[in-house]
This record gives C-alpha cells, structure tokens and sequence, in this order.
C-alpha cells in the first residue's frame, strides 16, 4: 500500500495569488477524500499577512477533521506556527527544513544551526499534543541559489534533524533538480542512519523526471508520496516554475503498477472541475485526464 | 553508452499532415547529429501517395549518409518498402509487427502469420544487402482496440520473428499503454527468449509515464530509447494523441544519471529552433527546454 499525499491546498496554492474561497477549498478536500485519498495538507500555519491564500488554514483543519480516515496534515514554519496548528487539531505537522543554508537564511532566515533549535522545540510541543511531527529535508537534492547539495550534509542534518525529535522525514526536491539515480543513492543514504524513519519523497516536475524519480523512490522503499491534484500551482512552462508531481498521473501510474493507493482515478479526475471552475485561468497539468485511463486499467489493478 | 534514437522525422513527423520542407529535414537531421546525436530515423518507405511527408524519405537517406558516424535508419512496412530503403542506402532499416491482430489487419492487413512471412522476406533482402534489420513489436504493452495483449503473446511472437531472421528487437507502447511493473516484466519474458536482440524501447508519453517506463527498461538492460524532438507528432492534451518520449527530457534524465548518451543537452535544444521555424503553430513538448538544465547538471555528469 502506497500513501499519496495530496499537498494540493498547501503548496498547490501557496504560489497562486487569488484566493482561492474556504467553501470551494472545502469541496475540494471532501471530493478527494470521497475519491480515496487518505492524507491532505490542507494549508500552512505561516502568518496570514505574508500569505493570505493560508489565513483559514485553522478553519480547513477544523473541517477536515470532520472527514472519517482522513489525515489531516499542516506545514509550520517554526514554533508559533506549531502552536497554532496543534490548536486547530491537526493529525500531524511538518517543518520544512532547507539543506541549503543560502536558502535557509533567505527563506526562514535561520542557519542549519537554529533550524536544529526550532524543530527540538516543534517537537516538543507535537509530544505533548500527541501530534505526529515530520522533517522535511527541502532543497536536498541541490538549490537554484547554491546549486549542488552534498549528499552527506544531508544525511549529516537528517541525524541532528533526528536527534532533536523529529519521527518521520521526507526528502524534498524543492527545485526539481532529483534524477533518479541520486534519488536511489540518497534515499539509501539517509536510511541508513535513519532507516523507515524515512519514507517520503516530496517531488517536483519541473523537467519532467517527477514520476521516473518516485518510481526510484518505490524501489528503495520509499512509501509515501506527496502531489498535487492538476500540478498545481506549478507551471512547468514558464521560467523557475516547479509543478509537483501531477496527482492523476501518480496515481494511474501505481494502480495500474498494482500498486494499491485505495484512490479511485476516475472520481480523482472529476474533482478537477471544483479547481477549474474556483480558479479559472489558472492551468491543470496531466496527461491522464486527458487520455484516459488504459482500457485495460483495471485488469491491470488487480494484478 | 546508451543509445539515444531519434525517431522525430519518422514517428514525430508521420502524424503532421503539413509536409516539412526537405531543407529544414535536412538542418534538423544535420544539427542534431552535430549535437551528438549516432542515430536517426529519417523515414518511412510507405507509397508517397499514401502519407506524402515521407515522399522524401530516399533523400533524406542519401543526405543523412554524408554526415560521419551517424546511423541512418527507416521504417519498412514491407517488402516492397525494404528493396525502396536498400536502394536508398539505409544502415538500418526496422518493420512494425503489431502484437495486436486487430491492429495489424486494420493497419497493414495482414494476419500475424502473415507477418512473420514478410519478416522473412524483408530479412533476406537485409541480409543479402548488409543491412541491419530490426523488428518493432507494436502495441506490446496494450491496443486501443484490444485492450490487454497477452505477455506470452508477445514472447511467441518475438520467437517467431526471431526465426524467421529478425537480428534485433524493440518493444514499442504505440498506444501509451506501458506502466513501469509491466515493462519490467516484458522486458525479461521477451529477453528470456531472444536475449540481448531486445536492445530497444519505443515509448510514447500518452499519460505522462514516459520516462518512468525507460527507467524501468534501464534497469533491465535495454541500451536503446526511441525518442523524438520535441515530442514532435503527439499532442497530450489531445484525445487520443500520442507524443514520443521528448529526446530533450530523456537525454537531461539520462545525462544526469551519469548514463552517457554523447548529446549535448544545451546544442539539443538549439534545434527546437528550426522545428519552430519550418513547422510553425505545431506544438512542441518538454519541460527541459523552458526550465534549462540543474546549475550542477555538469557535475552530475561525470558521477
């Protein structure tokens, strides 16, 4: 069983400026669970000032909460933003944590060093709400400001990352930048000293490689993969644009790899329309939703 | 070393009915040899009546001779098409045998055992001329019109057709069909029995899994990957349609793997230029080309 992680409202939206309203944000988490996808990132506790598209994201996890089996998962971007998510209810809440310091600094400005302070006090406060808390080890497969990333720095700050609290990471091709050769000697890497600890990519499709890359992934034992329902909020046609990992094409490509997911394709594709019709103008990515599933899909499921 | 198989001004070109002046075939061939590329398909040896793009294709194989080291091939339907090609001067030339039955009688109305008849022919013209001959076993992973097409459909027939002379294989997802399980598995049943003959996949990109499933091929031992520039001849956002593997994303994947293909990414895409040009208004695929190789790209190579 594999987990696909709909990271859509998160970092679909984050990028898009017209706000997109709470009851269509709602529809869209509901239809998706409804088609079988088990976990959301339903927004992002960074202060509404700086990113309106976020300000309900409390309200978002109050009514995802409502959906049975559904985990309700939120980015945070240090311990305020924690707080504030623990109180909302969420299941589980991520920090993003640069292996680029260039990009730390600019980002968050925080070196690796207090990165490593702020998610010892997030976890912290997840123990004592009993919330699950992973580490998102971004920019780790190199940084558009430094470009290559070292493969020991980061299995050298997953191991601080750990030591200070963190239960679970993913690895996050922030830039687009993976190949799946590095992701199989990174995910290797890193599991080796934090072994299952790891076990999610979080990649983009900025050229192309996003689904060659989780199928690297799968085959280290990678078991949780994030994307975004239409690509969105990535146009992979303009200049520094990064789409995540379209979520149809995901998802055709592991039922039909008899990869079980739990998601239902075709009600996953009808839920474009609630997107296209509360952000119109704005482009979806895919090639499934247009061609199709394979005549033979669901035999293929079943094998 | 693999082997990165140009198949745009066949495959790409095949669908298009404005007919692209012989001119800019001819920069095309010329500029993406000179990018590194050993090997192109320049035609097909259908009549001229019947798909009047390919009318140049005896040209063209005389042009693409004159240039040093480049392996210049064709698409054969037939007997009648291989004495055209061996005429013309071909290094290579490759016939499609459909897996499909349907397919086949509907496409070039013949039965499979029909087929493998012509099979046997055209390899006697090949070898009585030296001229390499290859068999593509179309619709391996999947026909719009019969749905699943049988593994051990596949093997007998490549057996069959190794038989009656075929010197080299390819696995062809003309219809967009492959996940990345099945081509593992095609990938050894079929290697199983004619060995290393199966050198060759032939993807399109119809949902998005192109470069998934080369990677799959990859790791079964396949050193050849069809591709076309551009994507040029599919439109994924058509129903129906069916674009090649983007040469340009395969060969960033495959560069940057540290797999050496010999093609120099950045000369690569300089040729999209003159598709632009002479074919303007056609679509033209990738996400390379707009968001350009990773700052370490370089780097990486020489892992």
């Amino acid at each position: 069983m594999i987990l696909v992680s709909e990271v859509g409202p998160r970092d679909g939206l984050q990028s898009i400026s017209r706000v997109m309203p709470l009851a269509a944000k709602k529809a869209w988490i509901a239809a998706e669970a409804a088609a079988g996808v088990r976990e959301i990132e339903v927004g992002s506790f960074v202060p509404p000032s700086l990113l309106p598209q976020m300000a309900d994201t409390a309200e978002l996890v109050e009514f995802a909460r409502t959906i049975p089996g559904l985990n309700v998962v939120a980015l945070v971007p240090n311990v305020k933003g924690a707080a504030r998510a623990v109180a909302a209810g969420v299941h589980g809440m991520s920090i993003p944590f640069s292996m680029s310091e260039t990009h730390s600094l600019k980002n968050v400005r925080k070196s690796h060093a207090e990165m490593i302070d702020e998610i010892g006090a997030v976890a912290a406060i997840a123990r004592a709400a009993g919330v699950h808390f992973a580490v998102g080890l971004s920019t780790a497969f190199g940084c558009t400001m430094e470009g290559a990333v070292p493969q020991d720095r980061v299995v050298r700050l997953a191991v601080a990352a750990a030591e200070a609290g963190a239960a679970e990471f993913s690895l996050s091709d922030t830039t687009g930048y993976a190949d799946p050769a590095q992701v199989k000697r990174l995910v290797r890497a890193v599991r080796a000293e934090v072994g299952e600890r790891l076990t999610t990519l979080h990649l983009h499709n900025t050229r192309g490689l996003g689904l060659a890359n989780a199928l690297a992934g799968l085959e280290e034992g990678i078991t949780t993969l994030d994307a975004s329902l239409g690509g969105l909020g990535g146009c992979p046609f303009a200049p520094g644009a990064s789409g995540n990992l379209v979520t149809e094409d995901l998802v055709l490509m592991l039922n039909s790899m008899g990869l079980e997911t739990g998601i239902d394709l075709e009600k996953l594709i009808d839920v474009r329309a609630i997107l296209a019709e509360a952000l119109p103008g704005e482009p979806l990515y895919g090639f499934t939703p247009d061609a199709g599933p394979m005549l033979d899909y669901h035999e293929r499921m079943a094998k």
